[in-house]
């Protein structure tokens, strides 16, 4: 029984966590923390805990938790936790980090798209990118895992295959993504206002949001080659859900069946991630409250388009989700435990 | 051409006051006042007025709104306007509240249900309660329009009819009222924040909300006897639009034919209170967007309950669409203008 | 290992039963049955299930179906199934029926509310109403089990504890009803046409809704004494969940903590019924996706009114979930097994 | 006073035609028709139009409908009424088509895209493309006008500037567009209804949909060079709005400033096409129920992208609207009439 505790635990991530591992088998929950809320059962923060999980959250005494957790999931905001979290490994406990903090190997990149310094580049280098598909090797052995982002594991999941080949021309892909409500995150503000988000569509840091970076990175490791995604995200008004549309041109001399080929080779065996058959494109409502990532894929002969549909739930596969999932990688449980 | 001004003109009635006076052909508009917004366009607050009211947004100067106007409009919060009421009047200025300030005729209710004394007795006296319908002859000589709550226009355009009638048994009218999210205003908050509000339906203020003494207060007018309502309000996922099912018994040997044809006999020459006939049932959609009120009626034979449905759209009809049929009456203009 | 088989399994309440058994420890799937989409996957209807269930439909051939399987439920609508229950009993087999087809004891009630001529009133006799709650004992016996209606679920619910106290008074109950669209069926119409539905709020079958005969055949029972109820349902713009405003008069002498006294005693340690605490309203978003009924209560003093709030999941509590519930009670498995 | 009718009346865009049109002072509307609901008042099928359009619909009977009319609306489905359109002409009377039938100069393209042999090749040749703010000059003199499609309005608007500058790779530009439920019209089925298209977002016809020739022809015309849009619309549960994201790189070397004064030229004095400052892009809820087109533009210097972004009503400034807007051409009145 591995002893977990969630810090920063009252948001969207941390519920849909607490969701996930009072239904596993195999761990026991024992911090909640929570500054705001410090004193609160978390079933009084969601009420739809009641009676599943009613732990009172506690104020984050990390020595503490430390000392009482095997496991530690942060859920705190981006530049937080990235300072403390040598404590947690120098106490041979682990750490899965939902925040940016450890995603980025360059740590320049954080000077520049979330405005602090990273000073701490030992731990940089000892992280795993937590895409569990793409390095479930390297979590395996990993005390440190940085969580992806929502938009980054859609779209890295999406593009990954085709990129691997260096088939697509590296310079003009371009994803459009589509995003639910609930990844902006639980504090309220006028653009999530319900009047105000309701029969709206909009777009929103147009090729400037901060899930640019991690994608860059990751497929420039699969194409062993810079790449710079064009990256426009939007706001849906439905709770749940990414959908990313990616857009790229063939480079190489591929028929649609080698792509399909291509894509369903490298996803076989995923437990989670499932490439529709041509003609096929996948809706966000199929994967909502599961783990999974789904993908079609629709290739124009004509002008050697390749368009990458991709969908998972945000909360899910795109951040606590897949949170658990590296965790069973972490502890050596079967992947999918508390996930099907 | 009759000079208008809206204080307090950011929120959502507020621009549904301006989308309406805009097209208004015998009004112009001067000031827009806002606290918060002061020195921006009104059409960067509500960005739909682009190019269609950009009137840039001053503090509350209240001798010269007073100067500059004819008719003033109030979107004061509860408890604001009623200090300084006195003074557009005293001007000979005319003043269409929307808040709660001149609804109640009895002083001790605002102690009870806003948590204010309400000192201006001898205003609370002039206000005519601007439920066109029903006081169209008083408001005509006007300075003081007190303009109802959304609920309360809903529900007692609902019962008037067969409650003037003395035929419902008065101590236990039943008003059950689902509403769309704008009618809790422009602020956020966590309860509107979007994956909060979103495919959920709740209860609130369970026979304790304002409109209540508002609702007693006419509905006991129209029955010469002291009427309680039992209210309780629900927040339903829409933008716009109050359904108000309401549960009364007969106290009278009526059949179904004499109730329909008190209600449209009480409504007959309206031209925004429709009555449906037998069978059908009014539906938000049909009238959000429109000043509008509809009511369909059920009789229960065997039990002698009479269910009275009315719908209207909150903004409109349940505020600004009723606050300019009240300037209408007042001005003299045809009561339709800029309505229809 | 039991072998359970679904008729009718293409529609809502047929894909959340196969979500939930599948998860089922003790159970295995056999037979889905679908006349329309017989020789295609489950998962090629619905296709959030693909990779978790690909079981092919087939045509109804009862005969084969009693043969492979110990439990069978019937998601045929309304009328159907009543004609070839006997088959299923008289092979020992087990059916739960998500029809009405049981639910009514009185077989001239089919003909009013059903339109058809119930001619198995032996069938009628053996079957146990399946308000798991309410029936326990009686279920663990059942070879029929008539699984509720959705609203019936939370109406009954709302009320059983106070009316079999015979504590308020009886012909004067209204529930007031709003329940998410799923609650109508797979079957597209214009009624429930996208921009029909959304941003809309409606009564519908206002004091004439089928589930009536079934809310007062219950809580007549409990109070031992003729209850009619008023109630009207109206349809919301959410996925799933039914909340219930039920208003009611206390006829006893009680206070508002006997009151919440007699709820919680009556559901003391159910695992999936809530009585909150004073003060607070349960939300449909709290128990969407779980087989939970929440219960909140407001006792009105000075009116002597009792306002029940009971909200629940149409398709789990209300049907499915409760279903599965049921099969747990029928087969003696721990009740809450795939249900947490 | 223009006598005007509407064949195909019963439809959203038939609707949004009525409820515009009923408030124009200079026209009278005569005729709707309509093969399924003949017999029926328009407000029975629109119940939004009790009391403000009452007319009954009649069956088509063309004769009659064009002798009673001065200008014609068709809102018939593609491959309809162009076999009888001459007959319209003929008459001397005027036709704004709302469907695909005159849109596409090639006839060939009707063969490939909506699978019918268009035999009526002289009346292509006379027909104005509608799209008011390019052909506000021809279509002043038309007789035919052919409406636009809603996703080609919104993409050639936002496109039209710099593709005429020729300032963008022509071979490469890529539409993601994204749509309300309202554009797939009112006959229902399960791809929208209510449960299945609620909380949902897909792709479909991707790379395939029927508005890609129209948006080639035009951005072709306008380029002086054959052009081929990639073009991917996907559905949104919204009721109305779309929203393009267009994806283009720079041919020519233009700052960003260069790029906003050309927009800005290009629309200046347009009364219902916007182009938002520098840093602002535009929302769809800022635009439905109106006949605005508002464009957000932002460039990456980098990379030297230009992403465009475009949003409108679909039933409005993607079809009637712009109609009554081509109407108003057509008729030489003020362009704006009905219409703000």
């Amino acid at each position: 029984m591995q002893r977990v505790s969630i810090i920063g635990a009252t948001g969207y991530t941390g519920a849909e966590l607490i969701k996930l591992l009072i239904r596993h088998p195999r761990v026991k929950l024992e911090w909640l923390t929570s500054e705001n809320f410090a004193g609160k059962k978390i079933s009084d923060v969601h009420t739809s805990l009641k009676g599943r999980c009613d732990i009172v959250c506690r104020k984050l005494d990390l020595d503490k938790v430390i000392h009482d957790s095997d496991i530690i999931f942060s859920c705190l905001p981006h530049g937080t936790i990235y300072e403390n979290a040598g404590r947690i490994l120098k106490a041979r406990k682990k750490l899965i980090d939902l925040s940016a903090d450890f995603r980025l190997k360059d740590p320049k990149q954080y000077k520049i798209w979330y405005k602090f310094s990273h000073t701490k580049t030992d731990l940089l280098k000892r992280a795993s990118y937590g895409l569990s598909e793409l390095y479930r090797d390297e979590i395996k052995k990993a005390h440190l895992v940085a969580n992806p982002g929502c938009y980054s594991t859609a779209s890295i999941l999406a593009l990954a295959p085709i990129v691997k080949k260096k088939a697509v021309v590296l310079n003009s892909i371009i994803i459009d993504a589509k995003s639910g409500v609930s990844g902006a995150g639980r504090k309220p503000g006028l653009a999530y206002h319900f009047p105000e988000t309701n029969e709206n569509m909009l777009a929103y840091k147009v090729a400037e949001h901060r899930h640019i970076p991690e994608i860059d990175q990751e497929l420039s490791i699969k194409a062993g080659h810079a790449v710079n995604v064009t990256f426009v995200p939007h706001l849906i008004p439905v709770d749940r859900g990414i959908l990313v549309t990616c857009y790229t041109r063939l480079s190489k001399n591929l028929k649609a069946k080698d792509i399909f080929e291509i894509y369903r080779e490298y996803y076989a065996g995923e437990p989670f991630v499932r490439v529709l058959p041509e003609g096929e494109f996948p809706q966000v409502k199929s994967v909502v409250y599961s783990n999974n990532c789904w993908i079609g894929l629709q290739f124009v002969k004509k002008t050697r388009e390749l368009i990458v549909i991709g969908v998972l739930d945000n909360l899910l596969k795109g951040a606590s989700g897949q949170a658990v999932q590296n965790m069973n990688i972490v502890c050596g449980f079967p992947e999918t435990v508390a996930l099907l």
